[in-house]
């Protein structure tokens, strides 16, 4: 994967959530301490809901929930110019929903580049399950149905790595012969080399310049191509588990 | 998708499963009696092991499963004009693992127009998981990891609808918060409108020219845009419950 190109490590600042809700608790709520430091001095943030149906009441969702936090939000769906709407971004929020849909209205609209750019100049960046999966290498360790063909499945490159978010341990009960999650990841591994972070549901990683943290009591595991699953536990620095070459 | 191209529906005999095993039985096993209607009078079959990842092994498994049928397996990887291998088959068999790998191995040795010729002209095809989701239209209801980019995910089209294979009812009592399978359909129709027949592990399709029969105790069910998923049992006609546009 030498050839895709990611921001370089230096002033980025990211939250990547496994998911946009834990079981029993509302949308966003586990994120919030995260989310204060994040977006700390910052009064407003650009949405993204391009992994959404209806763009206007996911919007509305999101606007609810960030006046919680005293923070105003814009939906990029309703800029005159999307491209000129993330270059004035103080912070960037790409929601959860289909990855291949999100993917292939951020490539339609040219926004791959623009995203890429503000996040290594440093403004906040946050994704939620979708838009943790872009964050990605490429979204070749999505979850999602493929309801759509994206041109391409590269994807941002914020981090130097591959997300699967929602990740779920093998159950040794299951009698369902479908793939299990851990099988999913070999399969990935066969044919591509790039690590994968696997990020149980209320795990997350925050992600300043070159440190790579992952947080929240669930954790999750780091898969390494030719390796056993590695155990990741809230406060390991994903950084110092990741081989040299990226 | 009025523009990707099916087969004339007229000579066509296929099974389609949507696992190669069931829980506590062995390889193929639930679908003996139906092997033995298709493959009645064939001493031979073509096998393409594209969706898996060591072809060798996953062909020696195969020809030790058919052996017990009286059945020879060729393996299609090993045969020097692929294309030729498809034009003299007696039966064609497409086995189960990654629908993005094996879509994509198809797309690059140019052999979809080739299978779909034989089976427009009555080749029996047997279909397993990913070898079912490729009968469809296209791979947009597959449930696999896309860790390969074919250069599209228009399929073989021999059926004139998608497939889910493994379909799996959602689980009232599960806190996950990924997507259910229906909700991942819903998702589907979102953004296309073509049926889908989701088929529980243990069911198959049995299709002889415009007759579309499901089979095997567990059923399905059939997603239809705009509509509540409809149950499918043992011995529906699906040709009867598709709209007429296709």
């Amino acid at each position: 994967m030498a050839e895709v190109w990611t921001v370089a490590p230096t002033a980025r600042r990211l939250i990547l959530a496994s998911t946009s809700r834990v079981h029993g608790t509302g949308y966003l709520d586990h994120l919030e301490p995260h989310l204060e430091k994040l977006l700390a001095g910052i009064d407003r943030l650009l949405f993204v809901p391009y992994a959404g149906h209806d763009l206007d009441g996911y919007l509305g969702q999101v606007r609810q929930r960030f006046a919680a936090l005293g923070v105003g939000v814009d939906g990029i769906h309703q800029a005159p110019d999307p491209v000129a709407a993330v270059e004035g971004a103080a912070a960037i929020f790409i929601g959860g929903g289909n990855t291949f849909r999100l993917l292939d209205r951020l490539l339609r609209d040219r926004l791959v580049e623009p995203i890429r750019r503000r996040v290594e100049a440093g403004t906040p960046y946050l994704g939620a399950s979708a838009g943790s999966n872009v964050a990605g290498l490429t979204i070749r360790t999505t979850n999602d149905m493929p309801i759509v063909q994206p041109a391409s499945f590269t994807a941002l490159g914020l981090v130097e790595f591959q997300i699967n978010p929602h990740y779920i341990d093998p159950d040794p009960t299951s009698t369902h012969m479908g793939e299990t999650r851990d099988a999913r990841l070999r399969e990935f591994h066969e044919e591509n080399e790039t690590p994968v972070v696997a990020l149980r549901e209320g795990a997350l990683l925050e992600i300043e310049g070159e440190r790579i943290t992952i947080e929240g009591e669930p954790g999750g595991k780091l898969f390494l191509r030719g390796s056993e699953p590695q155990p990741l536990v809230a406060g390991d620095r994903i950084d110092r588990r990741l081989p040299s070459s990226g």
